[in-house]
C-alpha cells in the first residue's frame, strides 16, 4: 500500500531514531507488547481459541497488536503474529500444545524432505499476515509506526528440524556439523521465503522489520557466521527497502549475539537489537553511529520496584550516551507474569529521562 | 592428605597445562564425563537408589568417577558430585523429582531466612564429600589428577532463590534489582561457605578446583561484575592454593561469559573455561598468557559422524595454536544421549591433533 493511502505519521521518533536522526526523546517499544502479561490480551486469545487461531485472524491480530497502545505511550507497534507461520505455510503442521510451546506435525529430518520444501508465496499462503498488517496499518490510523518481522533462517530451521523447541539441538546440529550441504539449502529456501515475505510486508503497510534470530547465540562463532549470519545478510540485501513511497529500516536482533556486533553491523541493516549482555554504550562504540541499536533493559527488571526499574532505564540511557540512534527496549520479550503497570513505569521512565537527554 | 601419602601422578598433562607448561600433547577432560550417557554409570545409578543417594555414597561417588576413565584415555578425573550440595548443607532440603530437574523445599524468599542462614563446616556437613574426595584419590592411584569443584555463589543463589532450576529468574533478579542488600548478603556467606568448602576438597585431596558460575551469563555485566564475578573473586583469593606440599590451581568458568574473560583473568585464577560461543584463539589474544584456557567444544558436535567430530577437535587446536596452557573440553557438560563412541574419537583426535601441534 503506497504511503499516500494513510493518514500522515503523528509520532516518528521510532522511525526518526532508526535513522540517527534527532529525536525529542528517546522512543520505545518493548518485544512481545502484545501478550499474556497483558488481561485484555488474555481475553482476546480466549475468544479467539487457541494462540494459532490469534494469528491467523486479521481482526483479532489487530485488536491485540493496538492493545498495549492503549495502555502506554509506546511509539511503536509491532504486527502480533509468530514467527513459525512460515514453516506452517512450508507445510510443517504447526501446532501449539498447551504449555508445551511449538510444535511440527512434520519435521524435516533429512535432505529428501528439505528438498521437497516449496517456497510459499506471501499473499497466497501467508495472506492472513498481510491482512492483518493492512488491517493494523488501517486502524493505527498514523499514531505510531508499525513493525513487521520474522525469523531469522537459523533459527526457523531449529524448530523446523527439531520439531519443536529444543535446549541442545541435537538434531539441527547433527545436520550442521554432519551434513551441512542438506542444512544450507534448508536455510537458502528459508533466506528467500523470510525476503519475499519481508517485502510483503513492506508492501502490506509495515514500516520496519526486524529478524529475530532467537537462537543464533547458541552457536559457535564460525558456526553463526556461516549457517545464521550469511542469510540474514542475504536477506537485508534482498529488502527492498524503497518501496511504497517511504524508506523501510531493518532491524537485526541476534539473541546471545553480543560478541559478534560488527559483524552484524556489516549486513547494511539500519539497527541491532541488543540483549542485556551487552552494555549499550560498549556497543556503541564498537559499531560506531552506522546503526541504530535498540535495547537493552534485562526483562526481569520489571520484576523489581518502580524505582529499581527507573534507576535502570537511567543508567542504560546514560550508558547509551547523547549520541542519536538509540531505541529503547527489553532485551527479549516481557515475561508473562509482569505487572503491567511496571511497564507504565519503564516507560514513562524512558520519556521523561530520554527527555534530559536529548 | 599431603602429597607425599599418595603414589607418584603418572600423567601430568593437565596440571602441567594449568601452569602453562610444555606437553607432550593436549590434556583433555569432559564436563559430566562421569554422567548418564554411560551405560555403566546408569546401572550404578540405579543401584544406588536417587541423584542425591549416589552423591552421598562415596564408594559409589568413586566408582562412577572412575568409569570414565576406564573408557577413554582422560588426562583427569573429576569428583562426582553436584552443585547444590551446599545449599543442601545450609538446610534448604535438596530433592530432584524424576525428570524434572533440582528443587528445594525450603526457598529463600526474604531477608530474614538469609539471615539465619550457618556456614556449614565442610569435614561435618559435607564429609560425604570428602570422604569421596579421599576414596578417589586413592583408587586413581596416581593416574590422572583429580578436579574438585563448587558452584558460583550467584548460580548457587539463583537456585536457592527460586527453589528449583528457572529460565526467568523472577524471584533472584527481583531481588537483585529490588533488595540487593539482601542478595549480597546471601552472596557473602555463599563466597564463605564455597572457599571453606574447596579449601577441605584441596585438603582431602583435591589436586585442581574449578567454580561452577552456569548463570552467571544471564546478567548484564555491570550486575555480573557485582553479584557474581566479585565473589569469585574472594573465593580465588581465599583459596589456599599452597598447602599440602602442591599447588592447586583454580579454574572460573562462567557459561555465557565470553564477553568477560578479561575480568575473569584479572581475578587471579589460574584458568578459564570458556563455552563455545567464543573462539580460542580469539580468546588466547584477549587474555594472554596468563591464564590457561579450558574449552570449548560444542557440546552438540558429538551428535554428528567421527569425521565432524575430527574435523572441529582440529579447527579449535589450530584456532589455539602453539602456544602452552590449553585443556580440551566442551563448552558445557556432555548431554545425556551422546553416543560414548563419539566420546572416544574425540579423546582420541585431541591426542593425536595436540601432538602434532606440541
Amino acid at each position: 500500500m503506497p504511503e499516500s493511502v494513510f493518514p500522515p505519521l503523528q509520532n516518528d521518533r521510532f522511525l526518526r531514531a532508526l535513522r540517527r536522526q534527532p529525536v525529542d526523546t528517546t522512543p520505545v517499544w518493548i518485544m512481545r507488547q502484545a501478550g499474556r502479561y497483558l488481561p485484555e490480551y488474555r481475553a482476546t486469545r480466549q475468544r479467539a481459541g487457541s494462540f494459532l487461531d490469534l494469528c491467523k485472524n486479521p481482526e483479532l491480530a489487530c485488536e491485540v497488536t493496538l492493545q498495549p497502545l492503549e495502555r502506554f505511550e509506546l511509539d511503536a507497534a509491532i504486527l502480533f503474529s509468530d514467527i513459525l507461520t512460515i514453516p506452517d505455510a512450508m507445510g510443517l503442521g504447526l501446532y501449539f500444545a498447551e504449555g508445551e510451546g511449538p510444535g511440527f506435525e512434520r519435521p524435516l529430518r533429512d535432505l529428501a524432505a528439505i528438498q521437497a520444501l516449496g517456497i510459499p508465496d506471501p499473499e497466497q499462503e501467508l495472506g492472513y499476515v498481510m491482512d492483518a498488517v493492512r488491517t493494523i496499518r488501517r486502524e493505527l490510523a498514523g499514531r505510531v509506526p508499525l513493525i513487521g518481522f520474522a525469523g531469522s533462517p537459523w533459527t526457523l530451521a531449529t524448530y523446523m528440524v527439531e520439531g519443536s523447541s529444543s535446549k541442545e539441538f541435537a538434531q539441527v546440529k547433527g545436520m550442521l556439523y554432519g551434513q551441512p550441504a542438506a542444512l544450507h539449502l534448508l536455510l537458502e529456501k528459508l533466506a528467500q521465503t523470510v525476503t519475499l515475505y519481508l517485502n510483503a510486508q513492506i508492501a502490506a503497510g509495515a514500516q520496519a522489520v526486524m529478524v529475530f534470530d532467537t537462537w543464533g547465540g547458541t552457536l559457535t562463532p564460525e558456526a553463526y557466521r556461516e549457517f545464521s549470519l550469511a542469510y540474514m545478510q542475504r536477506i537485508v540485501a534482498g529488502i527492498r527497502q524503497e518501496q511504497q513511497g517511504r524508506y523501510t529500516p531493518v532491524i537485526l536482533f541476534t539473541k546471545g549475539g553480543g560478541q559478534w556486533l560488527e559483524a552484524m553491523a556489516d549486513t547494511g541493516c539500519d539497527a541491532l537489537g541488543l540483549d542485556w549482555t551487552v552494555n549499550i554504550g560498549t556497543a556503541r562504540e564498537r559499531v560506531g553511529t552506522r546503526v541504530a541499536l535498540q535495547g537493552n533493559m534485562d526483562p526481569s527488571v520489571l520484576y523489581a520496584s518502580p524505582e529499581a526499574i527507573r534507576a535502570e532505564v537511567r543508567r542504560i540511557l546514560g550508558d547509551f550516551g547523547q549520541s542519536t540512534g538509540h531505541i529503547f527496549n527489553l532485551g527479549h520479550g516481557i515475561h508473562q507474569h509482569i505487572n503491567p503497570e511496571h511497564v507504565r513505569v519503564l516507560v514513562d521512565a524512558v520519556h521523561e529521562f530520554g527527555q534530559q537527554r536529548s
